[in-house]
């Protein structure tokens, strides 16, 4: 089993199953052949969808997932879904159940299901989602949906990976200051308001399209249309695919699908250099220099900015 | 008002309220002079007790911190009370308030508010309030309460700058099995049945004490007491205090508060050096090469892990 990284990657673009998974399973827990697999990777990334879908608890959001895969699978897509879930910091494990899942695609292999807890800190979640869908993307998945809990700060780290994101409300999910509060709306490319049928629903409704129409706007910009689901029964499924597809056209017409590359290509070069320090400084620190440093700050003799100069050698 | 940093904290040494609130705008607004501010600072930390507060959304976390500071100032000490709200990441608002406190400890010079929002991403809010609380150390406050609402992986990385850190709870605020799946109990050093007129405060208590005797320990660890309070008409908060109390004096004499300033002052310095490259990073995007580099990237020419060697000159 011990491959190396190339042929782990040809095999895993050859259709391997068992190889996607071993990879994922290297990002995961930053095996020391990361880079190198993320090198020969990454020239065949850059054809998925990448769609992140977040909300408050008990909004139905992995129902809605489920849909949305088994509309894209009617489509003839290959659908992949990473759930994340940041809040067990401490156990590494997910959360949301695979478990589950896997029992309702179970059979179909153009499905593939992942589930990532949180490891490290420092962005470190975010930071190996963002090269899960990576993976699964050269992999040739056409769709990737990333499902994450809450609105927390790593949460939204997460969706910066996505191309498009909906953002699922139900209508005793509170009222939509709270939305504007938790800081979806600017995060936000599509509002769904599912378990439509209860009621209150179209008061929500009417909140989030007013609120869409009083954000700040000209004639080019995309208006976060809102959507009514009910996902358990399937209904509105098919008019959100159809408004997932309108919001990827329309960030390929107006350049915008370039910029979001940009700024993810940032942010991943910064996450690598970040992790790379991390590595450094822990170094440093148990080396007898650094643990002389350690001293000395707690005596007082140093402070912690000149510590950081001196670890950084300038 | 153009005072040089050494002068600022001269007088927020000698006491001056508006040099201390300058100072902390200063961290807060990660302004120029912050390394110089830090490094004069820092040989004047190391004396307050720092007290993390957290609970889930209802608890009466901002009651019980209002008593807290009370019985505080009854006993003559100095109290800082920082709130940390990362629910808000793109206003740098921040929600906790401020001003309904303010009215009552108004005219009390031995009482400080402040209220911290979020800024940036990769520990940006963490590494602020961290150096918050420094400032308001080395102002010679004898108590920080730290307050940080929810349970997300930025308020527990705001809790680690705390030495005791509180977890509040009410009896309607789940069972504990949802207290180990956030993590709290690995963080938590006390444990605060808050609203305990309230019918089922006795099982949740029970709960909390069969959790903290489950846990790994040995006749050497430090116990997690299981308070019962009513904030809001000031009951068990005096007995939470001498709790607080024997925390600390378990920190001093089992030597574990070094261990934990140790761990306090490695973040410290590795926050630093994370910032510092977010800065140099950035640069190197602004400029001509930067931009080739990220061409390069977007037609996957060069992949994100070259990128970074470049970028870090290696």
């Amino acid at each position: 089993m011990l491959s190396s990284p190339a042929e782990l990657v040809k095999s895993m673009l050859a259709g391997q199953r068992l190889a996607l998974a071993r990879l994922i399973s290297k990002v995961e827990n930053r095996d020391r052949d990361l880079a190198e697999i993320m090198r020969i990777l990454y020239q065949h990334t850059g054809h998925a969808q990448v769609i992140g879908i977040t909300g408050p608890p008990g909004a139905g959001k992995s129902t809605l997932v489920d849909r949305l895969a088994a509309q894209y699978r009617v489509a003839g897509m290959k659908v992949a879904i990473v759930a994340v879930d940041p809040s067990s910091p401490f156990s590494g494990g997910a959360i949301l159940g695979d478990r589950i899942r896997m029992q309702q695609h179970s059979g179909d292999p153009g499905v593939f299901i992942r589930s990532l807890g949180t490891r490290g800190k420092h962005g470190g979640l975010s930071h190996a989602s963002k090269e899960v869908v990576m993976v699964l993307d050269a992999a040739g998945f056409d769709i990737i949906l990333v499902e994450t809990a809450g609105v927390g700060q790593t949460e939204l780290d997460v969706l910066r990976l996505a191309q498009s994101v909906i953002v699922v409300l139900v209508p005793e999910s509170g009222d939509s200051i709270q939305v504007m509060k938790a800081g979806l709306m600017e995060i936000a490319d599509l509002f769904v308001v599912n378990k439509s049928d209860r009621p209150e629903a179209d008061k929500l409704v009417r909140e989030l399209i007013t609120m869409v129409s009083m954000s700040p706007h000209d004639e080019h910009s995309w208006m976060n249309p809102v959507m009514k689901t009910e996902a358990v029964r399937d209904s509105g499924v098919k008019e959100l695919v159809e408004a997932i597809g309108s919001h990827q056209d329309y960030l390929t017409r107006t350049g915008k699908r370039t910029v979001k590359l940009r700024e993810f290509l940032k942010n991943e070069v910064f996450d690598i250099l970040v992790e790379r320090l991390q590595h450094s400084v822990e170094g440093m620190f148990r080396s007898s220099s650094g643990e002389d440093i350690l001293e000395k700050l707690i005596r007082r003799e140093l402070d912690p900015y000149e510590a950081a100069r001196w670890m950084s050698g300038s």
